[in-house]
């Protein structure tokens, strides 16, 4: 039986399969026409148990353009989860009907749980504030598209980096690639953990840390914007004295260069100012419809098989040992066999990468 | 860069683009086969704020109809706007997914609002009370079908004529046409706005105003009924001495031609009698089905840019006007730029045609 | 005009379209490919009214399988039912955008009330706990292509049997084949309707009563699980004494012979452990994907008319006589024509089946 690939985690990639797919993609914004056919009488279905339209319709429309159709759900209490079914017996039957899966679940870690017994490839399209490869991708491919490269640039992001999972997955996605400068831009409280911190070096990049955009703007390549939640602040107070300083607007962009874009994962609620959208460096919207590009290669690659992933459960199953993150999707689906894998004196859960 | 044709409003196109429409349509009825690939690799985005089943299945049967595919929500709490995304975000990026983008949303002007910024046409399926053009252009094809002529008719419409949308629309289009005659049939709380009536008469056309189906009917080639909501009349005791003058039976239709047709935009409640459905003068059914291929013909003019609208805003912006609709788009998407038009002594507002 | 083929009752069609529809189902199974644009150009809507997903996305995966394409709702407080729109005038206008609907609503009946308007044939995906003719369908093609038969069979049915609207189908169906005997496993509370065990014994099948999986499951081809639902039981003290006895587990299982097989409706709740989902003979994953294979056929022979059914409503209409169910789709639609049927004594409503 053929071992079927599935996208939970760009980390079970290689290098080069990132690069296969980007280059993939940019063959199709070239001649979308070719490809048109390309999943005819293929079916794709997509399992939203919480609400991300744009997600959802960027995997739906990637779809269509390729010649295939679209089963799916956005709203769980119309579906069987809402008689009590689990994760499992869901995925087990829709992934039979389907001849690939699109699933976001809040739960941490549902993703691979879903890959475990689905009998078609799997797309994780978020698993709580784990993981978001696609979104990735989708940011590659604006790089590659408008930079030329994904390597060698200035990079700035800013916002809640502590929790920022788009932000999280992108900085370990370029570390990978040569000569990539990151500035780190976030309130004192919300800074970068230091284990992204460790990668980063790791892999032979460099990092600094700034408070402001106007303290980074001048010397980027591309600009990540992502939002600051108003409860994230240390206090109102706080929130008051420091909000303008991580919200982009016409001002700020005039101290930036010519050629510096400025990126964002949308939906975006105040952190870039309407009037920048005129600005011909806002690349946000441009970026979105990447994001259908980088899927339909994606899926090309995933169905025809032209990209190989690591095993999904790779370490051994400790006796009698549990996950101790509430969001891990092993509390909610008791089923599941538990598995750690060993880095360093620490166990990590090998379904929300948890330390135990 | 090519100017993108949208249909906000009937008015925003000349007669001529009418009936273009409407004389595609007619040809799909004859031979829907010979357009059954004419929007092939296409996609349809439909984005409805509030539900309207009806009007976006109709939609939905006429892109599958011409082989076009689908991506769309109908139920905004499901949607990115439920994380506080403004209108302009949505349909940016929504409208680089698809190539055509059909909108329903509470607020009035919000159609012509999405398409200031959408990158693909905008078809407005109803923006709260104010317009429904498709619902007219179907109501054309009806009477070009059934009637063969859109002049030179005896027209009587029933109901709630201050707040019909759909008559106010139809009476507008229809007096463009020479020798029809309208008869309003209404209580007198509820007749028609004298804005409309003005309309009338300046474009040539008669009309009479009645207070019951049955001083109307005798002399009708077609009656167009709507509903009167309970609330409307004066007080209970008017609603119960009235109800039954503008509800149509057999034994009112008794009294009508037998070429008579009657019309109804659906759905209905109480205002027909279910006895009436047997009539074959009852086309309300039909007419929804026709809804459908003046919908395809509508689709394929806009997507084939073989009808050509007024621009978005045409007039001035007045610097510190606001509109003072509190139903106005302006209001609740504040990055919208005023605009209004000059009218006799008034400013219109130019999203929702409100007076200052 | 054509009459129109509607499912709405197994019971309707002889058993030589039955075993039609099977056929052609085993010949899907075998050359999918074959049949990939049987339906291209045909749309299916699906009308349900209330959640089912496992179902309506099966119907789905067939149409789409075929080359159709899908309109429909599944949430009606998002349709024009909210604005209080009666089944009759949706049925009306959504079975003339389709070619072929399928309905799931509460109301007992309320299938057979849609097709006596609609304009297109109509599936019956459940109506309440009265019928659900597809799952049965299912159920057959699923022992066909498993055990080679229909007939011959040793089968036990576990769980509500007083209740269980798929079991009560699939006796009735099954009697209809020589020499089946049928186990009924439940709690004495539970057990099978006399009404049914009547049918069983009419057409010249057998069965024997048990109270418990052990007692039954050596002997066995198959065993159909279903839920029993905890507020079924007498008392909670008897639901704690006996849950156990209606779960099957591995330790059950061990007793089965080596070719029976395990059939479940789905979705399941704890009435069969997960433990078991390994086990060879556990199918029920296979037979949901069997249902996709059924529906393609059921499909194929209503859009091309290769099945036959009896009219939908036989009986008289006496004059002033009532049913007395409340979830009978009469209350709630009060234009139908009420119809009873004579059986012995007793008229039965033509809807529901009640006797009156």
């Amino acid at each position: 039986m053929r071992q079927l690939e599935h996208l939970i985690d760009l980390d079970d990639y290689k290098k080069a399969d990132w690069d296969a797919i980007v280059s993939l993609a940019q063959d199709i914004v070239k001649d979308p026409a070719a490809y048109s056919q390309r999943c005819s009488g293929k079916i794709m279905a997509t399992l939203f148990y919480e609400p991300s339209t744009r997600t959802q319709m960027s995997f739906q429309t990637a779809m269509l353009r390729l010649g295939g159709g679209l089963i799916g759900f956005d709203n769980p209490s119309v579906s069987s989860v809402a008689k009590g079914e689990n994760l499992k017996d869901t995925t087990k039957v829709v992934s039979n009907y389907a001849d690939i899966l699109v699933i976001r679940n809040p739960m941490e870690g549902s993703a691979k749980a879903a890959a475990l017994t689905a009998g078609c490839p799997v797309i994780n399209a978020g698993d709580g504030g784990h993981l978001h490869p696609t979104q990735t991708l989708t940011d590659m491919l604006t790089l590659k598209m408008e930079k030329g490269r994904l390597d060698d640039l200035k990079i700035g992001v800013c916002g809640d980096l502590v929790n920022g999972r788009t932000v999280h997955s992108l900085l370990k996605a370029l570390s990978c690639y040569k000569k990539n400068e990151f500035t780190l831009i976030s309130t004192k409280e919300l800074r970068l953990p230091d284990y992204i911190k460790d990668i980063i070096t790791e892999r032979g990049c460099k990092y600094r840390e700034v408070f402001s955009i106007e303290d980074a703007i001048e010397d980027l390549d591309m600009l990540y914007m992502t939002r600051i939640q108003r409860e994230r602040f240390a206090s109102m107070e706080e929130y008051e004295r420091q909000k303008n300083v991580f919200v982009l607007d016409n001002a700020k962009m005039s101290k930036a260069r010519s050629d510096m874009i400025v990126l964002h994962p949308l939906p975006r609620v105040d952190e870039i100012a309407s009037e920048v959208d005129a600005d011909p460096r806002a690349l946000y919207f441009k970026q979105a419809n990447y994001g259908v590009f980088v899927r339909m290669a994606l899926i090309i690659c995933m169905l025809e098989d032209r990209i190989h992933s690591a095993p999904l459960l790779k370490g051994g199953i400790p006796e009698g040992k549990a996950c101790a993150n509430p969001k891990c999707i092993t509390h909610t689906e008791p089923y599941l066999p538990h598995s750690f894998r060993q880095t360093g004196a620490a166990l990590e859960c090998e379904y929300c990468d948890s330390k135990l």
